[in-house]
């Protein structure tokens, strides 16, 4: 499902940025960049330049780890990803974005997955007072439009790349985390329940399938802190993923936000977290956190998906891979 | 001639969010993200995702230091700008941008400048086989548009806090850096011929100043390596400096850029600088150098001057300032 007809460059990267596929690909990288702007703004959006450091950042980001360096004596971090300060900026608008970079130190065996990279952008969202169900329509609206815009604007690109590319239609299809589990059973594919996901079922069932969909329900425990257990049925977690058709994997991960703040600390604690580091965010919580949705949608693998590349080194003007110094 | 009208909050930031004047300068913020890239797109420019981390960075940054990290056994920094990146960038599209986010480690002497982040934006201009003036014409029709678009947009803030705002006529003035040096020796300020103009000396001339100016010819030696010296007088640099009025000072720096790599090389090493660090940037000029002109536009600043505020700290969500760990 994934073209072949892309190459894979070993030059520098100033001659590689030269090539016609990683031309093509920032150009409709562009287009999405200028669009999505557009679209938030007509959906209520509010844009916020995102932090790039900071004492606390996400922990959840799945055996990757975070840069840390001295501020003036005390330790901060590069963002992995700015959830916690989303959940403050809800305070103040009642739906925000950023086009955040996020850093993380990815394990060497991840340098060729190919959609994998250690600096990569989202387009944060968060909404104040939404639930999940909200944000995923919201997700659906935003994408739909999108995706209509690039096709409109990048049609010769997508004429010789992604010939077949249609806009998805939506709502896209809901699958549950046990559902995955039982499917991962039945291929004979090895997944404790309880734990994320592993890359290779999500990938499987991208694989198998035509159009983006939705895993949901995922069990208590299985992600980040900030997540929300479901009170109607305290197991599951209201966190959702975004799975890609044809083979390209996730898409986005969000969900609605926890606002208790000793259920975060256990989370914290248990995670072996130094809870010091959250210190703001915690006195948020207790002065009093705010409902919220949100997600993260990464702009190099969107652009990866619409180019139909393997590799999502191809999608950025200066990939930073796991052990390679290229740029 | 700046506010007094604006508060200064010490609370933590989940709550100064809160206030009206930072709400206030972020809903401007906005405006200035998305109706700047309107005009950029209109104006032929290709935004491109920034660069935050790479073996190589801005060294030229006044006395501000750069954070460095480990990056699987190599020393990696982060951006304190992309200057290097965008010249590799004009190699395939003819004008490009990045609204691009640099950490500088200011010395603790500027945390109450109100002027200076440790964490800020630009938007990052570069345009291929353009010079110096080329560039300087095409920011005063880019901020031209873009002010008008804030005061249409913005009219009720401006209302409130800068009543008197109006989009400053272009083109706008220009007075050399020797010009520069002739008043302050007039006013009895300490400033060395050839050294980098000292900020106060700046501000002095803002404070005099109804209008944005330009400053040019800064001589040889005196600012980065990545200038070119005026091939008409090689005892100038074809680089400038964009000063606010008001005393809101520096605005943007920019200029045309070298491409020859032994005058580079020999800056670097007079500099004291590891060219190891440089290598891509190296062998990119080795191969074949591009023409090229550019800027940064602070957007803090520009919210800064807009909102006509003494602080900088209310013109960002969470700000990041020398020796403070707020957030």
């Amino acid at each position: 499902m994934i073209s072949t007809q892309e190459h894979r460059s070993e030059k520098p990267r100033y001659l590689a940025i030269l090539e016609e596929n990683v031309r093509a690909a920032l150009k409709v990288q562009h287009v999405i960049l200028l669009e999505s702007r557009k679209i938030l703004d007509d959906l209520g959006f509010v844009e916020v330049l995102a932090p790039v450091i900071g004492p606390a950042s996400d922990p959840g980001i799945r055996g990757a780890k975070r840069v840390t360096f001295d501020f003036y004596g005390k330790e901060y971090k590069i963002m992995s990803s700015m959830i916690l300060y989303k959940q403050a900026l809800v305070r103040t608008f009642n739906n925000v974005y950023a086009f955040a970079p996020n850093i993380r130190l990815e394990p060497l065996s991840k340098a060729n997955s190919g959609s994998h990279l250690c600096e990569f952008y989202q387009i944060d969202l968060e909404m104040r007072d939404k639930t999940i169900n909200e944000v995923m329509k919201v997700t659906e609206i935003f994408l739909d439009r999108l995706l209509y815009k690039v096709k409109l604007h990048c049609g010769d690109i997508l004429e010789k790349y992604n010939k077949e590319f249609e806009v998805p239609k939506i709502p896209f299809p809901r699958i549950s985390y046990y559902k995955v589990f039982l499917i991962a059973n039945k291929l004979g594919l090895s997944m404790n329940y309880g734990d994320e996901i592993p890359s290779e079922i999500e990938l499987e069932l991208s694989k198998r399938s035509t159009r983006p969909f939705w895993i949901v329900d995922y069990p208590s425990g299985s992600r980040g802190f900030y997540y929300k257990e479901n009170p109607e049925d305290t197991s599951r977690l209201l966190s959702m993923d975004l799975i890609y058709p044809h083979g390209f994997g996730e898409a986005s991960s969000g969900g609605e936000r926890e606002t208790d703040v000793n259920k975060i600390l256990e989370l914290i604690r248990e995670g072996g977290e130094n809870e010091e580091e959250y210190s703001w965010y915690l006195d948020m919580l207790k002065s009093d956190g705010k409902k919220s949705s949100g997600l993260g949608i990464g702009v190099e693998r969107l652009t990866r998906y619409i180019m139909d590349f393997k590799n999502i080194d191809n999608c950025t003007a200066f990939p930073k891979k796991p052990g390679s110094y290229t740029c």
